[in-house]
């Protein structure tokens, strides 16, 4: 420890540890994975998630196509390899904010099994907690909600490859959350999430 | 706002807003852009910054070759196309943080100020502090500390492109801190970093 008394700067050897980030944030970091359907709910529960952690002092970051489709990412199209790589940048990106103590709100389709796994295993070499959050309802309810019109673009054939219609969607069979948003409520949603974390001892203070 | 008195889970529409991130965690997000040649000091300055800065209960993270070369930009080379997308993703990630509200330390050589430039007009784009500190040596006393051997192999061929030896450093004409290492000490150069994140109201509390 280099100890300046006129500053009050000290330092020690190496980097600031991961106990000392959950000292001073009072949380752990880890990723929540929302997967799921378009209009199944992802980022709905997302942003009040969201809210509800910073009300109670926590820190929380939602990435989803608006902060990342348009900036990281805008260099990817819709082929299936730029697909799986917009996947694995998002994972990556995830396990730095959770590296970094963050609770990481991911809220993308991410429609296949191996793409979800490869971000899983980044966190488990990490030793960071991936909570993969299944957010669940019948097509046909995620049809009728469509919150951005793109069912029924895809249905009109306006977009290709969508998943549900033309592209499969490969629900998780291991999520650790697994939520039927056409039967809970969006607090009942939240709350589910919010326990998860409490369970997993990720929440202190 | 959605009240629930059972549960005391409450939301507003719309998402977290910038003011409530910086209410929580007592600072303004900015990213401290160290760019400098290899064996400059960027990453001791960063390590000690970061140390400072959590002691002091603000939040910060560093992003550096270890946590992105191997991770995000690992399947990305050394050619003039994978470089400049290299810096590229480093800016969009920093971007996030510092949206996330985080003082993100970004230690990268980072030789084109074409590259640096972009970086910084993501930041600006986004109405985010970007803070470039020029962290300055001469090439022999970078050369003769060499702690990771690199120019005693780039001097024998055995590393080709390698910045400052066969390969340019463009250095900054208006980096908002310029850090001689040479004349500072480690203390003092760290003082340079925090002096002007207090300076700009980043630091709260």
């Amino acid at each position: 420890m280099a100890e300046q008394v006129a500053t009050n700067i000290t330092w020690h050897d190496g980097t600031v540890t991961r106990q000392e980030r959950q000292d001073v944030l009072k949380q752990k970091g880890a990723t929540v994975w929302f997967t799921g359907l378009s209009g199944s709910g992802k980022s709905t529960i997302a942003v009040a998630l969201e809210q509800v952690l910073f009300q109670r002092g926590h820190v929380a970051y939602r990435l989803d196509g608006d902060n990342v489709r348009m900036g990281l990412n805008k260099n990817l199209g819709f082929s299936a390899e730029d697909r799986a790589e917009n996947i694995r940048r998002i994972g990556e990106v995830c396990k730095l904010f959770a590296d970094g103590c963050v609770i990481t709100l991911s809220s993308f389709i991410s429609p296949y099994r191996e793409d979800r796994d490869l971000a899983r295993q980044l966190h488990v070499d990490g030793e960071i907690d991936f909570i993969e959050c299944f957010v669940d309802c019948p097509l046909d309810v995620a049809e009728e909600r469509d919150p951005k019109g793109l069912y029924k673009k895809a249905r009109a054939g306006e977009i290709k490859g969508f998943t549900g219609i033309d592209d499969p969607y490969e629900a998780p069979e291991k999520a650790e959350l697994h939520i039927r948003t056409d039967q809970l409520s969006l607090e009942e949603s939240v709350k589910a999430v919010l326990d998860c974390l409490q369970e997993r001892g990720l929440l202190k203070g």
